[in-house]
């Protein structure tokens, strides 16, 4: 007997969170970024990703302390934004499950993970 | 009472496959592309996003006929990547549950969405 | 007789400045974009263009306007940031000669030109 | 007296050279790659920036050996595309003007520059 593989909505808010880190991640890395400039760029991030469908809100920052700490031996006085540089949160509302995702680096990966996936109809 | 809210497998799955689809889509958008440069591009997108974790397959189509439409008209040869000029399926397998994904045009967006969500230990 | 081929002050500025509005295009083309998200990332792309070096001033228009006609006939209210939607100068110094570069859309295709190259110490 | 700044056909196409390598960085830094995936990568980002104007030729080296070391250490098995991985050469030919481009590593930062202009009407 064929077992059903219809997605549930919390699956597809699943998957649209998803697209929504991947989309950060992949337009953002790469941005030249300084000290001066990390306040501007944490602002245009969560704007620009709060456009896309079932974004409920998305908090970025750009983590100061890391690129002085980066430039402190360099030559330059920017760098390019990667995840070493980032700290994310991203919720997802999709017909009423509510997805919370977090990007914090681990073994010098930025790691993307699912917090929390709550469907509100059920509570 | 508090509702559990740790996410199974297969919606890790699914959030692995968003992660994929908006990754592929945010890295290679805006990409010059031609229909004599359409294969190697194809090719260099699927080998790349291949490269992330839990990602089985992934299979593109830069679209050549809309290419050529787009440029029938144009006073250059090439144009910019963007959703209308591709179809994308990707397959992820994250912990025994294999997620099937795909992107179309829809209403004139590129559209992605989940096709099935099977968890293969237990069929 | 071998001509010299060393490249002059002047034309390593116009390289420069080239530069900019190649990495400004290809960072922030296909950034999800809606009229109320346009300032906000107007100055996210000039602060982090200005990081490069010798960048001595970027101005960046995200032509709301343009935005909004697009966006007037859609199902979704923001759409993808490109060239039509962009209007931008970037001024580069380099080691005394300043360049004054500008993008605007002729036929229907980002143009990027030169306005003048002006060596400030012959002057 | 105002001095004539009327951009040469030499800083046009010193100009237009800048632009391929700062769109060839911005487009493809951040792409996820492999030793497996670094044959097919080169070709795609070879192709695609050869589709946009006045570019005659661009040879794109992707460091397997520099990947291989980065990798030795890690735990993931691909990293991202960065200016350290990368070995770039991009010739224009704007109005008979010939400019060869570079971009190597230079104190730990991908440093693009201008190799020789030349002017191949006065030759």
């Amino acid at each position: 007997m064929p077992t059903d593989t219809t997605p549930t909505d919390a699956e597809a808010a699943c998957f649209e969170a998803g697209i929504k880190f991947g989309s950060l991640y992949h337009q953002f890395a790469g941005t030249p970024v300084s000290p001066d400039s990390a306040a501007s760029l944490e602002a245009a991030i969560e704007e620009s990703i709060e456009n896309q469908p079932h974004c409920a809100a998305v908090t970025v920052d750009v983590l100061v302390d890391e690129l002085e700490a980066e430039l402190a031996d360099a030559t330059a006085d920017y760098t390019e934004l990667t995840g070493r540089f980032l700290e994310v949160e991203i919720v997802v509302d999709y017909e009423g499950c509510e997805v919370v995702t977090r990007m914090e680096m681990e073994d010098g990966y930025p790691l993307m993970r699912l917090e929390s996936v709550r469907d509100e109809r059920s509570t």
